[in-house]
């Protein structure tokens, strides 16, 4: 049985922010919520978030999460004191309480579950999480007995030359049996330079304390900055797309493609420069996209390929063709090898197999069937002002340059629609419509002569 | 005289691919074909490509290749056992044998011309590639006497710690004099962990064996799975800009710049960030490209910009402003001091000097003489929804805002087309065409009601 | 009183240029420029370029610089030769003159306001400035007794093992008491093997000669090829995003972005990656910029989003959303909440709040009120061939799909656009405008058979 505890109630003055430091996004989720879903294989009894500094935010930012709850550190007087503040809620609690930082958002939930393991089996009073840093300068150092059993952390500022060549760090990740933790936290003093109750003396009071490392120590990064969002947001990158390159995706240049948690590749799909692929999407095998193109909540079929474009809550059917420079938006479904070309804009569109928009289109609420060609300029004016209306487009019929349906109309199969035509009013099977004024020539026609040299 | 062997029979089942591993492409070739271009300097009497698993499948994507002969190993029973297949085929064959690995693309000619060359003037049985590793874990290490013989080759697992300390390591590539080695290979045994027959071991039985270090030891970087393939695309391109940066290109932020080995760029070319240079496209002294366009098997003349843009299949004279958001593509040839702006598509066109296209336009199958302005909204209807025609439009022509010339068309010289005409005959030179209806005006206009609020 | 001396009196070879080297770009300013501009704290009495090679191009390209003087050195044989052309110039100058050079660019102002400090506080004949380099091989090692004054100066290959072990290297700047430099200036030999004048063996002729450290030895970075010009840019665009960073903006993938010095960014702004901000360009608080968009010269209002857009010379207001593949150039104004999206281009162009512009449009020299409904394919037809003209739009105005107003134009507020419409007239409020043909229909089309196959 665990229960959970987010220190979440600090500042975060170095973001220079207007939203609190734990509600900053990485990569889509706010660092508390990445916190939050990092305990998901424990099913804690219990979580809990420590919110003071624009508490209110937090608890709205979260309020959509069942089961959180929110205990107020009015003062920010240390790690200890707002676990002091948990005595009152968790009176009585059996488990153990696992102590995590709102700001450090990259521990993977199997590391957590390890940390609860190895507490639990060992009965331990209480395990820390330790890392093997590179450079160690900073961090408390832990040091350890030959059973691994903790006999004590040195903060940085107070380690001797020779403990200093400790690399093995305090994480600041705990977990505890909360029953002896509850009769240790009111013995905490601010006997130390901060003058604040530091989580760290508790392990003084303790017994036996362990400690377990992190395999992967860029786990437990913590985020104070911009600078470090930027760097845990590579990390979380090169963790995501090592992982998509092991199971079978290509990527050209890497390093300026970015790939949100939630999305799903197929094996053999490739992905171009500077590609981003966003929230719940989908690319099936054999689809290659970009170079430069942006996918968002999108389900991408077989062998589809999109250059340069933006692709957002559509489906796309397989062997389909898209960009350069489309603009797919908004509940669009695209069948089979249709090719949408450059300059299109769809807009709660649905196109039949073997459709075409080459160029310079927008058809927004319309259905289209198969193997329509929209020719270059054809608009759907679904917008009347004030409503919007639907447009219906018939099998193989063909729409000419620079033609307008006016919504609400239908237009049957095998349609042609004279280039220039406004149409207005539905058109059965297999008729020509055309609306435009006869050409007339004028000779000798002279351009007005540089009167107004307006540049 | 030498003869390549290149070792593919292998499944590559870290790829996690349909595709057999060595036809994986990098920067636009399959490593396979890269690594029969790395043989180009020795002009070989024979290239032996050993094929075991998808065989069909590589011989169909090199068929195109001249003199590539194909060995299959039906088994996979080791490097030993694949060179052990040429015997019959190399039966009587005098000269030196080089052996490569298919999944090896980065080696220089130079790095293997200077091996044969070292390997022949030195009348060696046997010759060795090694290199000096950072990080030399995993790898056999060679070592040698005082005149570079080579003693012993030891593989990692079976290093003393001394002579895991060994950086130089084997880098699978050997040149064998074939006669001595085709007496050896019946003497490999399978009396190792893997129970295969190892090519190394025939050092054992050939006398004497030299080694010669490649310089540059990325070179020898061999292709495992996707996180390798990507790697070895930026070594790739590091080189690829490293010499172009040499001489004379500027490049801003190089990281994010992708170039074919086939494009060719001339002093004083400045590339801007997230461009993409591919197929044989040749960039004239001047131009600056980028940021965010792909250029892809065009010319590109003089003091051109192409700027967020895609050019495909074109041919681009001195002095031209292209972009952002142009499409040229297919057979495009654009004159000098043209300005082809937003929104543009040109397919199949041809542009004389001076000639605008500066906004949402497409040009099909058409041909404009010079100081033609082309309005906003100008389409070619070169498509009858089953052929296409072409447009022919004379100097000094201008076309309205969104007109429409129906191919097949020819508009004169000095043509003025007014705004919103569909052009359907031919024009005579300074002719002024029209072909719209006339203006009406109706007062209190009220727009519908919101009776369906439809959003 | 200081003088500062640029020595930009060299070819640049290994630049493979044109354009003399100090002339070559460096985000936006040129190298000598930028060197001059490090100077800026000191408030220099006298600026003197020291120029040689393509001095000529390198005079015009200064010649909107106040107070650059241009001293010629005909020959170049050597710094200290450079050095000694000042004579004459300098003669009888009685304050310091501090020795910079034009190809190393990075050099922060208050690094020489430093040097400078220390040197005339103590009194020194001469002040170098050195830096510790992790990698020091190819330069001058520097060597100091206790009390910090220059024992030494040792070029990296008359070096000593012991000796080649000191970091400390000269960076080649120096400060010098301008009297006591003109005494030794004519002792200098060509004793050395290039038989040039090292300015270095001044040294030798001075005291005391004193050292200043960098804090940053990045900053005494040399540019000599276009390797190291894209390093250096590289440097630069690190000083300048962790700037920002510090300063409270967020920026996705940080190495794919770049930002010119002249760009002011507020607290919350969000930088989407592949962004390129340039000129004098601002973007207020809780902005969102990218991906893949650049905005060069313009001021960008709180709560605005630009993604896959080009934005130049133009003023958005608060809660505007900008693109995908919008382009904005040149005098634009558009007001608060407004919608400017795909594939249209503003030029010249001042929208009220709240006005949309959503899809496949142009408008140039127009004016539009607030809430005015820009349809899809509507376009200015500002440009009769010689002239270009303005339109203005009214509040609340609706323009129909495919219309073109022909300029010069005024519409009213309220008045209704017809799909399709050619407007030529002005047209007052509350107006229908109409001008198209009527609709006919012609049933049992057939298209072209496929008589001519072209593809």
């Amino acid at each position: 049985m665990v229960a959970v505890a987010i220190l979440a109630a600090g500042r975060g003055t170095r973001m220079k922010s207007d939203l609190p430091k734990v509600l900053h996004s990485l990569g889509g989720r706010s660092l508390v919520e990445r916190v939050l879903d990092s305990c998901r294989l424990l099913q804690p009894e219990r979580q809990i978030v420590i919110i003071g500094y624009q508490g209110e935010q937090l608890k709205q930012a979260l309020s959509s999460r069942q089961n959180v709850e929110f205990v107020e550190q009015t003062e920010q007087l240390g790690t200890g004191h707002a676990i002091q503040q948990l005595l009152p809620h968790l009176h009585g609690f059996g488990g153990d309480l696992l102590v995590l930082n709102g700001d450090a958002p990259l521990l993977r939930p199997e590391t957590l579950q390890h940390l609860v393991e190895v507490h639990q089996a060992g009965q331990h009073a209480a395990t820390l999480l330790t890392a093997h840093l590179p450079n160690p300068s900073g961090y408390g150092r832990v040091f350890c007995d030959g059973n691994n059993l903790v006999n004590q952390i040195v903060e940085d500022r107070d380690c001797s030359t020779a403990q200093r060549q400790n690399r093995r760090v305090n994480a600041g990740i705990y977990c505890f049996n909360w029953q002896k933790l509850a009769e240790a936290l009111p013995k905490l003093s601010t006997d130390n330079d901060q003058q604040e109750y530091y989580l760290t003396e508790v392990v003084d009071y303790l017994a036996p304390v362990t400690a377990v490392d992190v395999e992967d120590y860029l786990e437990i990064v913590g985020i104070n900055d911009r600078k470090q969002l930027a760097t845990a947001y590579d990390i979380l990158q090169a963790r995501i797309k090592d992982n998509w390159m092991k199971a079978g995706v290509t990527m050209i240049n890497p390093d300026s493609i970015t790939i949100d948690e939630t999305v799903h590749l197929e094996p053999d799909v490739i992905l171009e420069p500077q590609t981003h692929l966003r929230g719940n999407t989908s690319i099936a095998t054999g689809s290659r996209i970009g170079p430069g193109s942006m996918i968002e909540n999108s389900q991408i079929g077989e062998n589809v390929t999109v250059v340069y474009s933006v692709v957002n809550n559509a489906e796309v059917s397989a062997n389909t063709q898209i960009g350069p420079y489309a603009h797919l938006r908004g509940d669009v479904k695209v069948g089979e090898s249709c090719r949408i070309g450059n300059f299109v804009e769809l807009k709660k569109a649905t196109l039949g197999n073997k459709t075409n928009v080459a160029h310079l289109a927008y058809l927004g609420d319309a259905t289209l069937g198969e193997k329509v060609n929209v020719g270059a300029g054809t608009i759907t004016a679904n917008y009347d002002g004030v409503n919007k209306h639907p447009t219906v487009i018939g099998d193989r019929t063909k729409t000419g340059a620079n033609s307008v349906m006016v919504a609400p109309i239908t237009l049957g199969q095998n349609v042609t629609v004279a280039a220039g035509s406004v149409v207005t009013k539905d058109v059965p099977d297999d008729y020509l419509v055309i609306a435009r004024a006869r050409q007339k020539e004028i000779p000798d026609w002279q351009l007005p002569t540089n009167s107004n040299p307006q540049k």
